[in-house]
């Protein structure tokens, strides 16, 4: 056992080979990190699914699998999926907003029509009663 | 071996006890269902995750669990943290059309009271004229 063991090799009292699957993924310095993995999918599994991906894909599949593992920590009765269906009330919520304030423009926009054809009807009736004036008007 | 078997006995080739913690949420007549999350967490964890919640929150731990272990098969690098992404992004979007149509909509409201002053102002101009037309035309 030495001090560059990485958080999953320490918490499983082993030595830490230098192609150990964790090494890169699960620093020693953030033990918590590797805890949370190990308790909701056991490290057999997580090494596992890092082996199964490309090198480069490790660091992600890591991160991803570390979030579910502490969300289901967090809650243990939806994991993240609880935050999915909040996720899709905020949708709902923001597309039922939408449509309202898409109607409500429509409507305002329908009013300034209707305003500016009455507006423009006044405006024709007022011009031809002007035209008419002069020759409605007794001095003529 | 009975066919009363849930489906993680059957896989897991075992007898299944009449208190077996998996025979009320992995059916016998859904083998997938069980075989997921085996996959991803394995019985054994499973089992822990049902057993740390109370009897009647365990058909949804069955579910989120399926449903992230069914994510992560089909979406190996990121699981089901990849749809909270879209999500977030989905939410965002709508956010930045919400605030562009409520610009919009001030907009609109604002063209129409600037319109509807102008025409106010048109009326009394045209209505003064025509009570001033009388003293300032040449009969008088």
């Amino acid at each position: 056992m030495n001090s560059r063991r990485c958080a999953a090799c320490k918490q499983l009292r082993r030595r830490c080979p230098s192609d150990c699957i964790f090494l890169p993924y699960f620093p020693p310095n953030n033990p918590q990190r590797f805890s949370f993995v190990h308790r909701i999918y056991g490290a057999s599994n997580v090494g596992k699914l890092l082996q199964q991906v490309q090198e480069h894909q490790r660091a992600d599949v890591a991160d991803s699998l570390y979030y579910e593992a502490y969300c289901r920590i967090k809650s243990p009765v939806y994991g993240c999926v609880g935050i999915i269906t909040i996720l899709h009330q905020e949708i709902d919520r923001l597309e039922r907003e939408l449509v309202k304030v898409q109607a409500e423009i429509s409507l305002v926009k329908g009013q300034t029509q209707i305003e500016g054809q009455l507006a423009q009807g006044q405006q024709v009736q007022l011009s031809s009663s002007s035209f008419h004036l002069p020759t409605t008007t007794p001095w003529f």
